[in-house]
Order: C-alpha cells, then structure tokens, then sequence
C-alpha cells in the first residue's frame, strides 16, 4: 500500500500528464500530422466529431484515416485548449472536460471559421501511458463553418 | 505540524482545486444555470461585472437573481479561460487572476461579441472546499458589447 | 539524495513555476510594462518575434528597448495563453511550447488583429528563479497584421 501522500503526488501527476496528452493532440492537428494525432488513442478508440463530420469514428486507424483528409482541406488551423477538467475514477482511468477555440483557415477566399466547443473525453492508462479511449466534440458555437455540430446542451 | 513535502504537495492541490472552480463557473455560465454558478461563490461574496452590468452584487443569491435575466438575454456563450494565476496566501486564502476570452451570441442578428477580460478573485476555503468569495471582471477590451466596463489599468 | 517522491513534487512545483512566468509575461505585455517583461528574462536571452517585428533580439535589455516602441503602437493587447507543454530537461533547464491568441487594438480605425502562435522557449533556473532564456515565436496564422511571421511548419 502506497502512503496518502504518494497517492496524492500520483493524481497530480496523472493530472498533468491527461493534460500533456491534449495538448500534445493540439500540436499533431494543427501540424496536419494525422498519423502522430492518432497514436494518442487507443486501438480500439470511439471519436465523434459531430454528425457534419461524419459521426462516430471507429479505432485508431479509422482516425488516421478520417483525419489524412479532414485536416488537409485546411490551409491553417490553431486548436486552443483550455478549462481542462479531469475527473480521476482510478489510478488507470479518468474523464476528461476541456474548452476549445479551434480557428480555421481555408485554401481560396473563404472566410475563416473558429468553433467554440468542448471535447467530452474518456481517458484510460495502458502500460504507463494515458491515451484518448472515447472522445465526444460538442459545440457551444462557432462562425464560419456550415456543418452540423452536437449541441453543448445549453438550457432554455 | 505536517512535513514541508506535505505542505507542497497541499498547496499543488489547493492550486488545482481552485483552477477546477473557476473551469466549472464557465460550464454552467455556458450552460445557463445560474443557480449552479452561485453555488461556486460563498453566501456572501462580492461580484462585480463593470459599471455596464450594474456594479457590485452582493451575495450568492443575488449574484443567482442577477445572472438569471442576465444569462438568459443570450443565444449561446463561450467562456475559455486561461492564465490562471494563483496566489496562496494561507491554507485557506488565496487571490487569483484569470484571462478570459469570453464569446457571446445574441438572438436575433446583432453581431457576436466578444470580451477579452480577467477576472480578479479572492478565494477561501471552507469546510474543505473552495469557493469565490470575490470576483472582479476587467477588460482588455471588446468587440460587439455597448456598455462600459472596468479597465484593466493599461499603462499610457 | 532526495526522495523519490519529493523529487515528483519538486518537478510539479517546476511546472507551476514556469507556467507562472509564462503568464505574468501576459500580464505585463497587456498593461504595456517593458521593463517588467524584460525582468522575467534572463540578461543574456535571445528572442525572436519574427522577421516582421525585426528578428532576433538580444539581451534583457535589449527586449526592454525593443518592448517600449513595439508596446506603444498598440491602444490595447489580450495575450491568452494555453496549451502549456513543459519538458524538464534537469532541475534548472526546461524547454516549454506554449498557444497563445494574441488580440490587438491598433489606435484610431485599423481592424483589430489576432495572432494564433506559439511561444517556443527555453526556460532556466537561476538562484531559484525560473527565467526565459530563448523565445521563439510562430505563427499558425494571423488576421489584420501586415508583417512577416515565422510559420509553425505545417505539413502539406
């Protein structure tokens, strides 16, 4: 048995590492590095990035797959990441709510698009490393983007 | 007496627990729930929006009472907050600053607005959890609003 | 030889430090304060705003000369960063990536312009103190500047 302070270091370490992760999505994204953004799922990961851009996204390599041509009809994006609101349910497994401010720009003329929205998330840990096990986009708005986006669930 | 490892450990906690308060007013600000927004504030904080927003509010419940009309008279908003700087002046006291860039839909066809602002919090701990005791929100400046708020005191 | 535990700790509190620096920079930037930027340097850094903005740049002093100008054109700035990574390399060297959305207000009718970047740096540890050492910044894209930016390096 580990000492309370231990257990207490450990969370906080989980917490920055959860939080490494997300950040380190960001970087693949915006570098238009599907492959590198798909290694932080897991195998067997569930992503649904909203019914505009297809729905629910099976396995790591169905990612890399859906990503290699969703990312490349940009011409620059810049995924900001904040509010991040991890929930530790054991040492292996956590949920995760974060913010997002995703700017977009497109090839050509079209004006940029920015989404405001939040990733839903499900963590687990597999030897050592935490990976992205579910991932739900929800959006509180955005300008610029004509698809069908998951709703916050903002009441009336 | 605890251990100084103890007490660092403590004070890391207190930072993250504090940082989650202030993520968690931005999810229920974003989901209009204002009663959930005042149970993070302490029966008798202070709040102050600006001059534009009414001044000082007192109270838990009034700040509920004030949000609610408040809240309600937009579409949809986004609250991503960031540069949350903590200082931790007891084991139970602490004052932050947080940036927040803060995006705001109106129904009808008035354009978005937008407040890039910092709130200036006192935090203090009772019963083991933090809560809001004051909160001050100052602008760096808008696009969109057309009311008057507190300046963050740029230098001339 | 320190602990094990105290060692995690002690990187924890490393993290928080640097991020700390990371945002006061921000926070002077946004109240046009030079010579308090430039404080959070250490006296021999190097720092690179991009070609735009004149290239590298030398020394703690030679920011604050360069800040007082390059502040001044501004009315008003909203540095928001996130997306903090922070790879410690020892317990007095650290290198960190860091997303900032930089919104500036020109004086009189010029649009506001939005720098989507990210801070590049190299932080050190000197008599307790982490201080910026290297800061490199790119950009993933812009609206409403006119001036040259280094580009974070996207795939095509």
């Amino acid at each position: 048995m580990i000492s309370e302070q231990a257990a207490r270091t450990q969370e906080l370490v989980s917490r920055q590492q959860i939080a490494d992760v997300i950040h380190t999505y960001c970087l693949h994204v915006d570098r238009n590095e599907p492959e590198q953004v798909a290694a932080l799922f897991t195998a067997d990961c569930v992503v649904d990035y909203g019914p505009g851009l297809g729905g629910e996204i099976a396995g790591a390599a169905g990612l890399a797959a859906a990503l290699t041509p969703g990312l490349a009809r940009f011409a620059a994006t810049h995924h900001q990441v904040s509010n991040v609101m991890i929930a530790l349910e054991s040492t292996d497994r956590a949920t995760a709510v974060t913010y997002v401010t995703a700017w977009h720009r497109f090839p050509g003329e079209a004006p940029d698009a920015v989404l405001y929205g939040q990733y839903h998330d499900v963590f687990v840990r597999h030897h050592g490393r935490w990976k992205i096990a579910q991932r739900k986009l929800l959006a509180a708005g955005q300008t610029g983007f004509n698809v069908e986006w998951l709703p916050i669930g903002r009441k009336r």
